[in-house]
């Protein structure tokens, strides 16, 4: 039995901090009492975010350092997500709440068949959860364990059952080219003679790594200036905020202030999408843990200028102060980084690395389909769409999110005599929806405050945020993919605030058979998003 | 009289060598003897790279390890700008090419009244050479010769003939606000009593820079990786290249090559242009000396795996070379920087800084055509669109440019029954010609050698590059901005190469009428660019 976890054990938590071992233990424990004999496999327990009511009272105090009492603590809540396994092997997946500090369960969510329960997939039988393996050789010649089997491709995927553990069938993919359209069959009986090594671990290249690459050393000889405190409390130069960790969003930021001025509520990768023309992501046993890093780097020149009159150059530096997490996906690694600098600026970068997704391809053979990017290793086509969920609080919760752009005038001898004018126009966005990027127009999507007026430009205080004008979903309306990922359709969403409405693609997305609660149902509410607790949904490709 | 600097003198420069001071001199005295008795008035004089006929065999013999004859090297050239003012001061603006070795003249050309001498403006008189004056007021009270100006723009312009040194008129600027309409007059007698000051040396802020930002040193204790010799030539992991300098296009990049491999014939900012509401550039007076800086610098993580079956990661750092100089023009300093990494990858980037270009304007009034960005002092709205010219050579120099796109696939039972499935479609450039980013079509421009299979993946070798897809120039069709400007008109030139067709908006483009002999020009002549001696050219706003 884990230990009981109450305010009078220790300190009491930050209501964004992680549980502890304690409190997991204690959740774990509320639930197998629960449900009495069954067998139940736990597949996580995390902390659930305080509902903003609570929280947003809380933070303020804080932030006018004052330091609240024990019972302005919103109530310590665990979210158990597990499948509950009867006699007869019939799984049911449930999601439960559990208050640690009373032990009693608040929601008890029993997650019906249109949910599949996170990774699960199976694109072809509605009632079944099957899992696909994908299937590769390993040159085992080199006795290295890390010599790369991505290289070596088998045109084999055995379907699990994921109930019975069974293997119902073998699917047999196709491995011809351009040359052969929709022929089968048309490998040699040795299918991967023809594949090459393709090694990546230093001990595995024929030349090991490059040697003429002379150290370059980044020295903090004085420490980082940033400090870390409760565990998630991060300052550094005039920024503070929260950050906390759930393996759906990986890194969360909460609570971001710049010079006591509050900027967002909470700030997370609320989707990534995975959509490829014949190979679907197994997830389960290549998630990695993930680990969140902090760090100070220096991007080059922050601002310049040299007074032509006396030759006097001032000059400073671009540091950020950077929130980094990576997950390993099979063979890809996402690196997701928050960025923040010394104006006031905030980046979130999505990146793609790791090693290509690939299946087999006969010898000397091309395809539509792809790139060969190693003999016999075909990497297909495909998109990965992510999308961010900012929730702003622009000196405040009341914000409006306005779509700035510049239009050309109209020559005019009275108004634009040279013809060189161009107008700025704004355009609040006045109820929830979807809208698209629009390069052209120089569009950049305005997160303001109505409310307060900056003294020196007049105008209402605000942040800018670019909308990346990449690609949408290019699944066909109807698809599978098109149907579970609706919030591919708009670069950018705009809603109205409500607690627990975290995840673009909703809660439970993958193999999903539609987006239910995501996103694009959430816009379908219709709300007034003028002046009010607002949030922003960025969607976009990935390179 | 300058030193005559012949190859018997000391080594033979390098074709893409800068003219030394000895050859600078040597031009300087030819253009003078020509000329007889007249004033000259130099402005620049510069190496005239030698025409690609010459200099191509030159470096493939180079690129060999075969060091040239000196009967091989083309002639030494240098192009020279100068004034010849007659005794009535009637100026003459002449470009001449000197052969330095011989003394030859090889061009003598008096550049006629539609190409307006660079560095010389006036909007509205046809036949006079006019600058406008900008004109701030400094608060000397400090008694620091860097108090920032900018912070009290006065709203007069001074116009000067720039022939006779004389004051013709006095512009007045409106300073009225969105509630004065097109109103004149509308300043209190004290122009710039409300103005504020708004320092930016350290010793003038009121709180001095910030102290807690504590030192972060990137330290080559074994010193760079890189090396340079014959003063041009860098060699950087597999990278080897040629770095120029020209005022017009500050560093210049010639003959890249990877590996020993071909890639990049020459490459430089072709152009960057200005256009705003109401104010021009100043450019004579503030222009300043041109630094090249050669540095290494990390940028992060490069490649990423961890194998998700030991737990091993292997990761790698991504190191850049990056080739960078300021040019700093009055209030702004543009910094524009090559950026060459361990994979074969290029970046062009450039970047605007310094201080924003400011008209007066009334207490407490705001503009439709701009932002108060400091009491009385307003941000005028307007662009940067600046050029990039890339003469590619993959594998040799007949290249050819193609389009690549993704777009959907309708479903069908036999060839997308998933709905899942999309198409890669390649469009291969023929004709020279204008084209645009399509950010909605994943749009690349891929510079391909279709003489050269990549024996991998079986297609032609190629080099991949992304339109920026950012806002084209906005000023009315027919207004001297777009007239002069033809190439913002499209994100992407490409064109049939020809000698010393350099410049995106012609070669006098400053104040220009109407852009000649730019990018516009040489597309119309409507020449074959497949699998030819082709070149690329991206215009593009800078932020």
């Amino acid at each position: 039995m884990g230990d009981m976890v109450t305010p009078l054990d220790r300190r009491v938590p930050h209501p964004l901090e992680q549980l502890s071992i304690g409190e997991c233990n204690t959740a774990r424990d509320v639930i197998l009492s629960t449900h009495g004999v069954s067998v139940i496999d736990f597949r996580t327990i995390n902390l659930e975010e305080p509902p903003k009511s609570l929280l947003q009272p809380f933070l303020d105090l804080e932030a006018e350092g004052r330091i609240p009492k024990p019972d302005a603590y919103p109530p310590r809540l665990a979210r158990v997500a597990y499948d509950v396994i009867s006699e007869n092997k019939v799984f049911e997946f449930y999601e439960s709440v559990v208050e640690l500090v009373t032990g009693a369960v608040k929601v008890k969510e029993l997650i019906d068949a249109s949910h599949q329960a996170p990774l699960v997939m199976d694109p072809d039988d509605e009632d079944k959860r099957y899992f696909q393996g994908l299937c590769f050789a390993q040159d085992k010649r080199s006795g290295n364990p890390d010599s790369n089997f991505y290289a070596y491709p088998l045109p084999l995927i055995p379907v699990m059952d994921a109930r019975t553990k069974e293997i119902v069938r073998i699917d047999r993919l196709g491995t011809g080219g351009k040359q052969d359209g929709l022929a089968k069959g048309t490998h040699n009986k040795e299918i991967i003679k023809h594949c090459k090594g393709a090694e990546y671990v230093p001990e595995l290249l024929e030349n090991g790594s490059r040697k003429d690459l002379k150290p370059l050393d980044v020295i903090q000889p004085d420490g980082p200036s940033f400090t870390v405190t409760d565990e998630s409390l991060v300052e550094w130069q005039k920024w503070r905020f929260r950050v906390g960790f759930n393996p759906r969003e990986g890194a969360t930021i909460h609570d971001v202030r710049y010079e006591g001025r509050s900027i967002v509520y909470r700030m997370a990768i609320s989707e990534m999408y995975f959509d490829s023309v014949n190979v679907a992501a197994d997830g389960t046993a290549t998630e990695q843990p993930n680990i969140v890093c902090l760090h100070e780097q220096d991007n080059g020149i922050g601002w310049k200028h040299t007074n032509w009159r006396t030759g006097r150059a001032v000059v400073t530096r671009h540091r950020e102060l950077v929130v980094q997490f990576i997950i390993t996906l099979a063979n890809y690694e996402y690196i997701f980084a928050y960025k923040f600098d010394q104006a006031g600026g905030i980046v979130v970068e999505t990146r793609a690395t790791g090693i290509v997704s690939v299946v087999n391809i006969d010898e000397g053979k091309t395809s539509m389909y792809g790139n060969v990017v190693s003999p016999g290793a075909m990497a297909q086509n495909h998109q990965h769409i992510f999308a961010v969920r900012v929730d702003p609080a622009i000196d405040g919760p009341n914000n409006t999110i306005v779509l700035e752009e510049s239009h050309p005038v109209p020559t005019s001898s009275d108004r634009n005599p040279a013809g060189n004018l161009y107008e700025v126009r704004q355009t609040p966005i006045k109820e929830s929806g979807g809208h698209d990027a629009a390069p052209e127009h120089n569009r950049i999507v305005r997160i303001m405050n109505p409310n307060k007026t900056n003294p020196i430009s007049g105008k209402p205080v605000s942040y800018k945020f670019k909308p990346p004008p990449t690609q949408k979903l290019l699944a066909q309306p109807g698809s599978i993919q098109a149907r579970r990922a609706t919030f591919t359709q708009h670069h950018v969403w705009v809603t109205k605030y409500k607690d627990n409405e975290l995840y673009a693609g909703g809660r439970y997305t993958l193999q999903s058979r539609d987006e239910v609660d995501g996103v694009a149902d959430a816009a379908k509410r219709a709300e007034n998003v003028e002046n009010t607790d607002v949030v922003l949904w960025s969607s976009e490709k990935s390179e």
